[in-house]
């Protein structure tokens, strides 16, 4: 009997439980919330993590540790790398948590993406910002997520104002000015790599974000299959480049033909939820066969597939219960603005089908702005 | 938040704990053994399922009850049904416990079946054996499962051994003496029924027994059309009669164009567990959203698919995850000789490829005889 310890307790570690209880494993989860909604269906460690004396308890009751969050101080993950086999490792958790780390290396690996900088002082920004030209948008290196640590500069002017907003965290987070992609496209691959180095990717995904936060996905995405190709290839190169295992995510953006990395996210990504219900095999099941050191499972899409977050509350279930192929994610979570609170996948053997079904359930709930994009792309 | 109470804590009920997360359901599970596997995943109470104050203290926890076990006592679910909505109903679940009552329903609804008799003493053991003539099995009428509870009768002379073997229980079981099918093969219809009336039916599953037990199914199985249909209305004006709401399986024996029905199981079941991987919607979500009044979800199989279950222990799940579409199930349990600790799912997009699989994975865990009946049905 193996147990599979998740530092971070939220939708992400759930979504792990209830694809891993098939495999016969068993769960701790970690997470400094006493109501993380992964302790709905897994025994939930409360604690800190930064907290050593909490990690060794933790490293006590697994035999193997993998995230849901990917902040998780890499000092943490190093020293419980010391007593457990941890995956992703360490070094590549660390890389994927700072903005300049990651795309430093990407370039390194000869992956296009939009010029950037590590900014230290308001001057510092001010000259890049004269460089790159505006917009362009100033980031926290770390800890930003769902859009938040970001300011965009729309022209020079703005400048005082970002340094405002997030001049503060230059010594805790850290800073980077990126130049502002007017993309047509978003697109993630997410991928997964096996202990022995065999790596697969799912379709390449098209995502929809509203003020930074992923708002829908379909696979396979609106993309040529040189795109499709290159961005695999990109992740690929990544992953090797780490010694990745797990399941990981790259975001790109698509201008003409052009890709671009922005980030990549060294966990299961809310780009992949889609795979729950419109792959072979999930993305939460084959991050942990990777993990495990099972064979990887299919990646391929049946048909096309599409996801709509909820962020903030539920809505009424029963327009996508309805539809032939809906499904409910309701993450047994308590409402709160801005929060991701669940989700629903589509799945319909063709475009037609698949667009029908989201202007269905676009009427029904009121949400004909959140699905619009996405039947656009379906109906070519 | 809607909580639902499920009697029984086996391997249906934490598959019914795996597909209501999801739908943000939160669960109670209720069984005698402090073991049971679904209280991995939801909390257990441990208690006797005639013990009233044990129930009274269930029904406070839960808003909706329903079952895994088919042999809860009808007048503790009686007794339930007066304090929390209970699905399916008392009535339907006393007569799918009592093999006597479900082979006279089929016989008032037109449903050909096998000649049945309840037995009550050796003498009239012995007359129905005459009259049948052999083979005949005799079977308790109640608690059976797995084929166990039953004696077959090859001729007038086991007459005395049957009823040394059951005869003892013929006051608390009760006995019945069927005939004996020389069936061509079984199938089962699984099917789910909605509080509003809604019937919905997967397609007709073949299964393959070894010893009175579930080794294999295949889905759609090998029948004609009409076969299929004449099948599927059975299952309705079944389901229909007894105002069911939830999954069940009517259980029948093909004889040539004949189709005979032999049981009902009034709970989501062994032979529907192919839904997991295999068709739109498992049977244990359309299960869920049935006794909770949701839209029912649809019941296509995905091309081809089929289950092996794994009794007494788990085999190495290598072989099963190594297929494309190889998907693992392992109820957590110890293992224990004639035990169902688990099963294994397969989707093929036609019959070829999935046979090969079968034949691949039969070979890899020297389990041919398994796979061998499948793989025949599935070369046609
Ligand atoms: N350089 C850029 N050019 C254009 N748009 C950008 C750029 N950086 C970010 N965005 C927009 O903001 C979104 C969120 O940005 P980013 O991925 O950097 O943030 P995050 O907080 O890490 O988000 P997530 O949690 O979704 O990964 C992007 O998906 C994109 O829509
Ligand atoms: N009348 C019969 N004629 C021929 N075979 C029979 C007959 N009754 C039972 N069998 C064989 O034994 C198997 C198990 O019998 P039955 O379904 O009555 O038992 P059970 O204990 O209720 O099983 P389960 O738990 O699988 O529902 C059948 O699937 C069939 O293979």
């Amino acid at each position: 009997m193996t147990t599979v310890g998740i530092l971070g307790g939220g939708q992400l570690a759930r979504m792990m439980v209830l694809a891993g209880a098939p495999l016969g494993l068993r769960f701790v989860v970690f997470d400094p919330a006493a109501d993380a909604c992964a302790g709905q269906l897994a025994p939930l460690q409360v604690g800190a993590f930064d907290d050593l004396d909490a990690l060794a308890e933790f490293a006590g009751k697994v035999d193997v540790v993998t995230f849901d969050f990917e902040n998780v101080p890499a000092a943490s993950a190093r020293w419980l790398a010391e007593r457990k086999p941890v995956f992703p490792n360490p070094a590549a958790l660390a890389v994927a948590q700072d903005r300049l780390s990651e795309k430093t290396l990407f370039r390194e690996l000869g992956i296009p993406l939009p010029p950037f900088a590590d900014i230290r002082s308001r001057d510092e920004l001010a000259a890049k910002v004269a460089g790159f030209g505006t917009p362009c948008i100033l980031k926290t290196r770390r800890l930003g997520y769902d859009g938040k640590g970001q300011f965009r500069i729309r022209g020079a002017a703005d400048v005082d104002a970002a340094w405002q907003a997030l001049g503060a965290q230059v010594e805790t987070t850290g800073l980077i000015l990126e130049g502002f992609v007017a993309f047509d496209r978003e697109v993630s691959v997410v991928a997964v790599r096996g202990r022995d180095g065999e790596f697969r990717a799912w379709p390449l995904t098209g995502n929809w974000h509203v003020d930074g936060v992923l708002s829908a996905s379909l696979a396979p995405a609106v993309a040529t299959a040189a795109q499709h190709d290159t961005a695999i290839a990109y992740a690929r190169r990544v992953a090797e480049h780490l010694d990745y295992v797990g399941v990981f995510a790259l975001e790109l953006f698509c201008r003409g033909d052009e890709l671009l990395a922005n980030e990549m996210a060294p966990r299961v990504h809310n780009s992949g939820h889609w795979t729950s219900d419109g792959a072979e095999t999930s993305q939460f099941e084959n991050h942990l066969r990777a993990v495990l050191g099972l064979p990887l499972g299919d990646t391929r899409v049946l048909g096309r597939a599409c996801m709509l977050n909820w962020i903030g509350a539920m809505p009424d279930a029963d327009a996508v219960l309805a539809e032939p192929a809906g499904h409910w994610h309701d993450y047994g979570k308590q409402p709160r603005e801005g929060r991701k609170v669940g989700h629903a996948n589509l799945r319909a053997d063709d475009a037609g089908a698949l667009a029908d079904a989201l202007e269905r359930i676009g009427n029904a709930l009121g949400r004909q702005a959140q699905v619009e994009p996405v039947v656009r792309a379906l109906r070519g």
